[in-house]
């Protein structure tokens, strides 16, 4: 994966102050994600599909059925644009022109490829599992090998990608300071709330913990 | 905006029982999420962009700065994929297989167009902000005639529109029911916390009842 500000595709034009190329950044935003969101070109048009990832190394795997169009088109070599992105809270400004949002996001390119292999197939789906939900894997009935067979997963070999972040307060023209307006920050965050069990759960069944202390996807 | 199913470049190809058109749905969709992501082709090469927007009647709305390669894109008149996505939670199933999330999407396709007059760009960034915070507007400095013409404003008219909901309990295979693993729903929901006071905020001025009591980007 490179994180080479020089190449062109991915440069971020727009303020440049926020944008980051190190790779730490980077992954830590792809990694921590729910979602992503997968733009490509089927015939002559863009697509943008949401979807879940994992990066293991420097691929991205998206996993779902043979008869996806966006699963499809990947698994034949089509270039992708995957977008993740944090939303972390509305900047409130004095002026409306200053109003911002803070979040942490990630723009990477690459082209896909299908994987053929079960035993690869088999990790993939693991890892996308796990880094969603960490511990839920080993207690699940694993997919059958008809399963695996119904499940098209695609690596994304990454070539390029960046990061653009913003933190902090609202940042005002000096003048405006002065305004009688309130200004600060709103903090925004995906959050779980309980488990809602299944109407059809056996009794004594509990949840489990990493149900009930969802701590969010976490990198592998 | 067109909601037929028989548009093949939006009909949902997998899953046809997530599959819905209507016009109402879509529209909550859009109006209710903090952002979208934006796909475009540049230069042969698929992009996507997150950003804010809003929806007024049959146009998307996006603003941002001129130098912006999206919005010069769209400007100019380029086709658009604009997703917006909702997570709503995930969907445990006692099998790796049947595991999902319950989620609201909607993909909207149309082409941009630069708004050219200062009214209408106004209106455009009134309605930006109000959806996203309403009451917000009322409180701020409004955008100089300068920082009106150092924002660029993009409609996009849309022609097409679908959307994918899944809610509701895991669907395992008759025979997993029994096996001796917690089933159910993670709810998921973005939230927001107490407001954070810029540190120059001057004393005496209490967070709005906006901020404080925030309930989400809602329709205008």
């Amino acid at each position: 994966m490179s994180t080479h500000s020089e190449k062109d595709r991915s440069k971020v034009k727009r303020l440049p102050e926020r944008a980051l190329y190190d790779r730490d950044t980077i992954d830590e935003i792809v990694d921590t994600a729910l979602i992503c969101h997968v733009g490509f070109i089927d015939d002559g048009q863009p697509l943008v599909i949401p979807t879940i990832h994992v990066r293991v190394g420097e691929k991205i795997y998206l996993h779902g059925s043979p008869a996806s169009r966006m699963l499809r088109t990947l698994a034949r070599g089509a270039e992708a644009c995957i977008t993740v992105t944090h939303v972390d809270g509305l900047v409130l400004a004095r002026s409306a022109f200053h109003h911002s949002m803070n979040y942490r996001s990630a723009v990477l390119f690459g082209r896909g490829s299908a994987v053929a292999d079960d035993g690869q197939k088999l990790e993939a789906l693991r890892a996308l599992s796990e880094r969603l939900i960490r511990g839920r894997w080993a207690d699940v009935r694993p997919p059958s090998e008809e399963e695996l067979h119904k499940t098209l997963v695609v690596a994304i070999a990454i070539d390029e990608a960046s990061a653009k972040v913003r933190t902090g307060p609202p940042l005002d023209d000096e003048e405006d300071y002065a305004l009688d307006v309130w200004a600060g920050v709103l903090p925004l965050q995906l959050t779980a709330s309980a488990p809602i069990a299944d109407p059809r759960l056996a009794a004594g069944i509990a949840a489990p913990q990493y149900a009930t202390g969802y701590v969010g996807p976490r990198p592998l």
